[in-house]
């Protein structure tokens, strides 16, 4: 077999896995919207048997083989071609998941499903005790599985590149040091300012359809696609892009408060931006359709949400709008005033209901708790008093109970240890590519001001949507800004954002 | 292996194919009521791929091997044990996918994807010339089909059978010869009669909101489980049994019509209630948890929609809440005058949109002109002739285009050529299951009358529902009626009714 029949070979087995892995997302989406309440048991069933018929596809030694069969060749001359990348791409993954034996595989599957309710319980409770000797079970598997992949260094460096591939410890540290650094002082002093935005405005009456309308009419602006998508009502907000022409967002509505859906429609709006930009007519199923990783995937949200919703110029266009349709309870509010409410900065206990400025600070406090904890440096058992300890230290507020404090997250009880800094580096790619995207197209802010988002759409379709999965995270960041990933850019658009706002 | 052991696994892989065919039964579902309109090519690769799978999966010729070792040993000893059933109805389904050979199935997938969209457009144009091409190959390719399944006499026995295990044309044509004797001079004296009810009622304005409430709310006091259900809005009505816990049900509403969208439901709800009284816990994905055939599934749809819901005695329940909840349109009609309205009889050109009474002719049109067909006796050039001459005969008018003759339907385009007979033993055996019911319950009609619809349910799924495939349609009638199949019930119900309303 020549190299370029078993790269055609290899290329047409993934594409029918990720096809039949297209259903079960179907399947997800299905139960997560429409799903009558009885079917769960059945949809359990089908989801796991077509999980387990892509896992066993793609473990067969056939493409181990096919992936030999190509590597090597003429095929992957040009690291940067397609055939280069897939390759790349499809022995990383092969090897991830060949790497796990089936046991261990098993073992964390059924741990899990337990710990899962196990934490629901304690959280309810309270009482973080009682989740222990989960933890403990999850932890112990975990390193095994960090083992199995193998690592440089330290374990964490191995669970971390099953979330992010490319990333380390080292470059998360440092990155997350320098932003440490300055948020904390930053946080402190927004806390300490005088002048405080009315935060009251947004949580004025909001009628759901209304929202409904213009979350719709927001997400349209930016750019998604409604006959490739749709827009629906869940209980945890997502986005699944499921395959050509259809990528759908999901939010849910708060009747009391503008900000939540608002702002989950743009983040999740701005994922779907990502999965349509793809080229997936051509690249479906393949590395070269697919995202980065999380933390690009991550940056594109967050810019939607925060870079351009929180922005004052995309509000002085759609501020106008937002008053013919919530005219009781934004006629009488400045585009300042709305401004500084929906950029409110106020310290929190939970993760998920956290400001722009706070919420990377819960995660550099996850990630070095988890990374001590895979380090043995902290017991299962001693979570609680640690992280009560550094939250009281990056937030300034004392933590009253476990249930707001380290038992507020799934993560830990589904084993997605490891997964937390995607969140905290999306931010900080997010706000490095904006400021390039500024710099490259200086009228960007006129742009927003007249309710046109395709020129930032373009750009990120072209730096960073149709690669796929051409560049690995980090070497992504260096071609499009000339520069590694750091804390500045985030620091520099928090500082001048907060200072106007808090009078810093 | 011992028989036990390869029953055993013999009905873990069934559970599996079904499993995994049930993904395609929500993707269906998806694509008919939410899926955006660019994912139609995605989805149309994912259903093909699963139903690949699960052809590939069932073909194999290991489950051969499974079934002949669980053949002739005492699981089969007794031929109503639920054991004796699954292989029996296994090894026919078996038979038959194997007998096909590969470039068979192919050409006919390839031909009815280009002859569906032929005639589409034939029957856009009204144009049969344009189709008689198309319909030539279909024949052709369903002979050679009827050929590689094999049949005692006529070719068409093969084809009835692939859609009614276990009925024949002798069996069709009987009960068929004995409705037309007494049904055309039925019609006939409806059509003369000079008392006519009012059809105008039902095509007043009623408000699409308030039919969705009033059709759900009759949908639940039939017993259809909404915890393990869902009506949704979709283009052609239809019910899916998705698995256990999940049926779902599709309507359309006319906003000047209260008929199709009630009695649609009803219907839909009908075959519902079959599939929620199979016992899918136990046997799904095995013969013994699926409905018996398409006759007798039509059987309970029809029997919800026009035995109950046709009925005075459901009106005298539901009139009250009817005229509540559509004041304007029912306020001043009377429970007769109303009766009367939805029992309405009239000869018209389209199957779909024909009554009660009417219905049956253009059935039977159909499978004498099928037949005629895969005999040779009539060409497919000459059909649209042959199809006017009895259409003439039997409902007394002359088509006017082929659009409202014999390019009104999609079935031979897809193939489905002996598939219409289903529809109307669907008639007889609901007409002969419930005679038979209401002899059981001589208070069925007062039942229906405080809304009570449990007696009849319970009746269906003790007599029909919980047995699954344990017998074939035409045993299972004489084992429930005490005879085989025949016109009689239904023109002895026909009769009564239209004899009152008609003033015959």
């Amino acid at each position: 077999m020549t190299p370029q029949a078993a790269y055609d070979e290899l290329i047409k087995k993934c594409k029918e896995i990720s096809t039949l892995g297209s259903a079960a997302s179907i399947l997800h989406w299905d139960q997560e919207t429409y799903m009558p309440k009885n079917g769960v048991a059945h949809r359990s069933e089908q989801i796991g048997l077509i999980a387990r018929m892509c896992h066993q596809q793609f473990v067969d030694p056939k493409i181990g083989d096919l992936i030999s069969a190509a590597e090597g060749s003429d095929l992957v001359k040009d690291p940067e071609s397609e055939a280069a990348a897939n390759i790349r791409e499809i022995r990383y993954e092969y090897d991830k998941a060949t790497k796990l034996p089936n046991d261990l595989v098993e073992a964390l599957a059924k741990t899990t499903a337990q710990a899962t309710p196990a934490w629901a319980e304690a959280r309810k409770k309270s009482d973080f005790a009682m989740f222990v000797p989960w933890l403990e079970k999850v932890l112990d598997l975990t390193i095994k599985k960090a083992e199995a992949i193998g690592y440089e260094g330290e374990p964490y460096n191995a669970l971390l590149d099953t979330y992010e591939p490319g990333a380390t410890v080292a470059q998360v540290e440092s990155a997350f040091a320098g932003l440490r650094k300055e948020l904390v002082p930053l946080v402190a002093a927004i806390k300490d300012s005088k002048k405080k935005p009315d935060e009251s405005i947004i949580m004025r009456s909001y009628d759901v359809e209304k929202q409904k309308i213009f979350g719709e009419s927001v997400a349209a602006a930016m750019g998604y696609d409604f006959d490739a998508g749709r827009l629906d009502i869940t209980t945890h907000p997502f986005c699944t892009g499921i395959g050509p022409g259809d990528t759908r967002i999901l939010t849910r509505y708060n009747p009391n408060r503008i900000n939540d859906a608002l702002f989950g429609t743009m983040h999740e709006a701005g994922h779907a931006l990502y999965e349509m930009g793809l080229e997936k007519e051509k690249y479906f199923g393949t590395p070269m359709g697919e995202s980065v990783s999380l933390g690009i995937h991550e940056s594109q949200s967050r810019m939607w949400e925060n870079q351009v919703g929180r922005s004052k110029a995309f509000w002085v266009y759609f501020m106008p709008q937002a008053q013919r349709i919530f005219r009781e309870a934004l006629g009488d509010v400045s585009i300042d005033d709305f401004y500084g409410a929906i950029n409110y900065v106020k310290p929190s206990y939970i993760r998920v209901e956290a400001d722009e400025a706070t919420y990377n600070l819960h995660i550099m406090l996850r990630f070095e708790l988890e990374r001590a904890m895979t380090k043995g440096e902290i017991k299962p058992k001693d979570m609680a008093g640690e992280w009560n300890k550094r939250f009281k230290d990056y937030l300034g507020i004392e933590v009253d109970k476990d249930a707001n404090g380290c038992l507020q997250d799934v993560h830990w009880s589904s084993g997605l240890i490891g997964y937390f800094p995607t969140y905290a580096l999306g931010n900080l790619y997010a706000a490095q590519f904006f400021a390039k995207a500024k710099q490259d197209m200086p009228n960007l802010e006129e742009d927003f001001k007249q309710g046109n988002f395709a020129n930032l759409l373009g750009w990120l379709r072209k730096n960073i949507h149709r690669h796929g999965q051409r560049y690995r995270a980090n070497v992504l960041c260096e071609k499009i800004t000339g520069k590694p990933l750091s804390h500045e850019p985030l620091m520099t658009y928090m500082k001048a954002k907060y200072g106007e706002i808090y009078g810093l």
